[in-house]
């Protein structure tokens, strides 16, 4: 983000994350800290304070708590997820339940999420009911995913169900909340909304082709533990659906004859993941046409290389 | 509830309850229905309904989500409380985690908060800035209580400080939202927070007592878990602080000799049982005392009534 007036409510984004988990529980604010200050890409937060901008929202400091409040959301997801999916590790750091034991990691979950219900609290009755429709959908998408890892079943549909509730969902409100506060008219509203649906099912068709074919070092986690756990088959909704995998065995530790390798160089070699790269474009292609009707400015301009950023992403 | 008006909303807080887990992820559905339809006592719903009525409230089908919303706080907690608890009955009903596992469990616990979220966002700013100052607490306070599990540590400060934060932050909060929501005073409202403080912390410490002392048929779930997870010295917040168990030890199938149930014999015989009786009633005195100025109405009397109902409670 390099627009200026932005770049200090960015700032003051990353200040609130680590303020707003201040408490004298020593533990839930050193966990809360170490998977805040642990990085990731701020693509939520900087949807929102773009789409707030882009709209002629001019004091963006006023969008802060809403924007730390849909980074907080997902990173109270990654704290859980973490534990469901057994993963060591996050972001290059230890995951909470590794180094505070599951116990203090599902509390710790459970503060971030009433901290996403503090921040927003004071913003009122509509962003409010927007933001509670968004967290609902997202447990619902993690939920039908881990059914599929249980059962071993995905069909696309499923599949594109699953990512637009778990993960387009929070994009869309990110930028459907910054228009709004802006100001903006409904129909501005809505082509936000598309933006950031769009944006968010591209952003995780990527996630799910980084698992397979991404480099592990700079993820900072481990690759094909979605396939180890059944849901390898993510890549798939392009066309080619592979089943498989054995539950919660750490990639790492398997033998260059282990099925999950096996599936991850079947998956590489069948085209999947080039289906999957087709339909990401497809989809980055619409967030970029339901912007064509707003005005431009520099914020747009980010809005689109955003778009850039999450398609051509190796990490 | 005997007032024919409240009788209404009260039903409607039930239907309610049941209605808006509805979704088409069957788990979670099933799972949220499973363990709202296990019954309980309601006491915060009507604490709400109750302290509306009280302060005037003539509309209570309007308070109805309020009330559903302190329910169903309360709700989420027990199927997280159960999973790290390692509790397999809840309310005479296997417990959730062990009948849909543990990682259904934590997203059908997820999925509980979201909807408190939900039932919450139409209220607006001020009380939903209560709920979020409640639901922080609550998680702090169930933090506080593990750490005191692990070490074995706990003093009356600490001891207060949890019942304070995990049980009585929601007991506050539903007699103050009620009162709140009829318009009360300033004034007024804080009569009824500190009605429902001192409501919740009496609630708490006869609820530690029963854990030693109560009869688990009535209970529904087996007696002596707090004192096999380090968190029977809870009854002791009168004087006696006995310290040890052996963490996650199921009471039912120990023998006669185990150190749980000395340590319970010990504790009912220590007077240490006795003591917290003391506190609690004391505690219940404060609660009526907060409410002499509030002036009389049936729904004051249900009010003093419901204090006497949660001392001399036996389930």
């Amino acid at each position: 983000m390099k627009l200026p007036s932005l770049k200090e409510a960015f700032a003051a984004v990353e200040e609130r994350l680590m303020a707003v988990v201040e408490t004298d529980v020593l533990t839930l604010e050193e966990a809360s800290q170490h998977i805040i200050s642990s990085g990731g890409k701020r693509v939520r937060p900087q949807l929102l304070l773009l789409s707030y901008a882009a709209c002629g929202g001019t004091t963006p400091m006023q969008a802060v708590d809403l924007a730390a409040a849909v980074e907080m959301v997902h990173t109270a997801t990654l704290v859980h997820d973490d534990i469901n999916d057994h993963s060591d590790f996050r972001r290059g750091k230890m995951a909470v339940h590794k180094r505070w034991g599951r116990t203090f990691a599902l509390l710790a979950g459970d503060f971030l999420f009433t901290k996403v219900y503090e921040l927003m609290a004071p913003y009122g009755n509509p962003f409010n009911v927007m933001m509670a429709d968004a967290c609902v959908k997202l447990v619902e998408g993690e939920t039908l995913q881990a059914h599929a890892a249980k059962t071993g079943e995905i069909d696309r549909e499923t599949y594109k169900k699953i990512i637009a509730r778990k993960t387009a969902s929070l994009f869309e409100v990110g930028a459907r909340m910054g228009a709004a506060f802006a100001g903006a008219t409904e129909a501005t509203v809505e082509a936000f909304r598309q933006y950031g649906y769009n944006l968010g099912m591209a952003f995780q068709i990527v996630d799910d082709i980084l698992d397979v074919i991404g480099d592990p070092e700079a993820l900072g986690k481990p690759v094909g533990l979605d396939v180890a756990q059944n849901r390898g088959v993510m890549v798939a909704e392009g066309g080619v659906a592979v089943m498989g995998g054995n539950g919660h065995t750490a990639v790492a530790e398997l033998p260059d004859e282990d099925p999950v390798k096996r599936m991850m160089i079947r998956m590489r070699e069948s085209g999947a993941i080039e289906l999957a790269r087709m339909q990401a474009i497809e989809l980055a292609e619409r967030a970029r046409e339901a912007l064509s009707a707003v005005p431009a400015s520099p914020a747009k301009e980010e809005l689109l290389g955003l778009v850039d950023l999450v398609v051509d992403r190796t990490m």
